[in-house]
């Protein structure tokens, strides 16, 4: 099952709205008018109250609906079934995608082993035995999060832009300290995600050593939408591919990780929580990133991440934006 | 004016409540509780409708509060004045405190060159001049936020536990690629904010390079409560102190920093967003952290935070939790 989260006109203005997603049919369903609908016909609910529950139930937040518990597919699939999902069907060419979550805590972790070794070749720095010793990841800005269709902002200061293929795994569940062999049901699903990144400020924050900042959160595109996890029948055999302006620029399939999925969800839940909502990336496919072609992303450019099982994710590269405040340097103190 | 967050029974169980603070009158005034009073007893608002108006004016959540608008300290004001703030009213030393914000997105900066010095002496590295170019700033994980009063949860991977003692900057507004001339209103009030620290997960942390991880996001210790900014007069020199036990470990006050509160919060704003009900840590103050004198804490030991204008933020190290799972290390792949 595939669900996703557009926006929608209201007398309220416009508001976010979950929604089934059944590109084969060419439809995305939208679940709050579906429930009201279903509500009505088969409990007599009044209709304020159908529409209230509705809205508690499927709320336009993916984080909110995966928190109200584990029987969100099954009642999804209760209340679009017969003549209610199809008269809260939406054609999907139409439809104004929003990120495919609105995640709590966006992370972001590094598991290929081929992007691990491209990385580095191209930032001329050492593979870290830190790497084969702990899953690495980062906290990326969930404010930045951007969906399926979107412009991406191209901060003046990044002149070096770049996408990465990855895929995102969208926790379903609250859950701390898990095991690996424990974790997988905390998986929803799975979407697409292009970290976007400024690889000329990466060098100042990598010597930092507090994490990416400027060079990352100014764009996170996620969706088009997820795709639940009982539909992949191998998390290490799914397909991805790189577009720009239509040409294939990398080519590959999820395969070739350091740490599992299970490590890396089960790694960041320690000591902390993991969300429903929640998206970890799972770092960068082999080739995923321009960096690794000697390439780089250009204004108007037209980027697509496809996955098999998932979609197409395709996002616009927007003009730099000028004028913008960036600080001058420090007196030496030492 | 103060505000701060304190947990109270209900018949739904635990629920969060907004609170003006008056240490010097030893109480504190249950927001919702006097505004409902409040629209009750002035505009003649039915008792269903004034805690409804009341509970989405002033709910538990700092940042949805911050949400509201920049009118928050006025329309507080309006509510506890004469004898709705009495009689909303709570003993200070009853309250079971809350993290003083529930941030959308916590980050934590790096701006004492006291502490910038000491740090990476202890750490042996070279104080890198990228920090001279950018300030440093952290994203650390907010589903860890505690208050004053809890006991620190001490996860048994970390063995050598630390404090450090910052400044929080709670942000009021929501503001994009602001100038530092322009920052400062973004800030509605400091806290203190203890970001505790396992320092021998940093060196293999830092080596990965994508931030701090299971080193840092285990408690984060944010309150008593927010002082709002009108009442300080000068941000360079607010006093500061760090008690252990009682003993005091590290006095000190919040001058001598590499970048002004508004140049951090501006440079967190380019690209992103800063939200209400955001903290910002200033950095750790020089001398502020037990590294930087070569100790460390222990289970059970008092850590007290002091600042003047603020109050003390005081926490009980809990007992190292054992069994948790920790990764394997990985085979070299090159």
């Amino acid at each position: 099952m595939k669900f996703g989260r557009i926006s929608r006109e209201s007398p309220d203005g416009q508001v976010a709205r979950l929604v089934v997603v059944e590109p084969g049919q060419g439809r995305v369903i939208d679940l709050a008018r579906a429930a009201a609908l279903h509500a009505r016909a088969t409990f007599h609910a009044t209709e304020t109250a159908a529409v209230r529950m509705a809205q508690a139930r499927f709320p336009g937040s993916m984080a909110q609906a995966l928190a109200t518990g584990s029987d969100l597919i099954a009642a999804a699939k209760t209340v679009i079934a017969g003549r209610f999902g199809d008269e809260a069907s939406l054609p999907i060419g139409d439809v104004a995608w929003l990120s495919a979550s609105d995640p709590p805590v966006l992370r972001d972790g590094l598991a290929f082993i081929g992007h691990i070794k491209g990385w580095h070749e191209r930032m001329s720095r050492e593979v870290p035995d830190a790497l084969l010793q702990i899953p690495g990841f980062a906290k990326n800005s969930p404010v930045t999060v951007i969906g399926n269709g979107a412009t991406v902002p191209w901060p003046g200061y990044i002149q070096y832009m770049d996408y990465e293929l990855e895929l995102g795994y969208v926790i379903g569940r609250q859950g701390s300290n898990l095991r690996p062999e424990d974790a997988m049901p905390y998986i929803f699903g799975l979407t697409l995600y292009n970290d976007f990144s400024g690889r000329d400020l990466q060098k100042n924050e990598l010597a930092v050593g507090m994490g990416a900042t400027k060079s990352k959160d100014f764009a996170h595109s996620i969706g088009p939408w997820i795709t639940t996890l009982d539909e992949f029948d191998d998390l290490d055999a799914i397909p991805l591919e790189v577009r720009v302006n239509g040409q294939t620029w990398a080519r590959g399939n999820s395969g070739g990780k350091l740490w599992t999925p299970a490590e890396l969800v089960a790694y960041v839940s320690l000591g902390e929580r993991i969300e429903p909502g929640d998206v970890i990336g799972s770092g960068t496919m082999g080739g995923g990133s321009a960096l690794e072609l000697n390439r780089q992303l250009e204004p108007g450019d037209v980027v697509e991440l496809e996955a098999g099982g998932i979609g197409v994710l395709r996002n616009v590269m927007g003009q730099k934006q000028d004028g913008l405040w960036w600080p001058t340097k420090r007196q030496p103190f030492m």
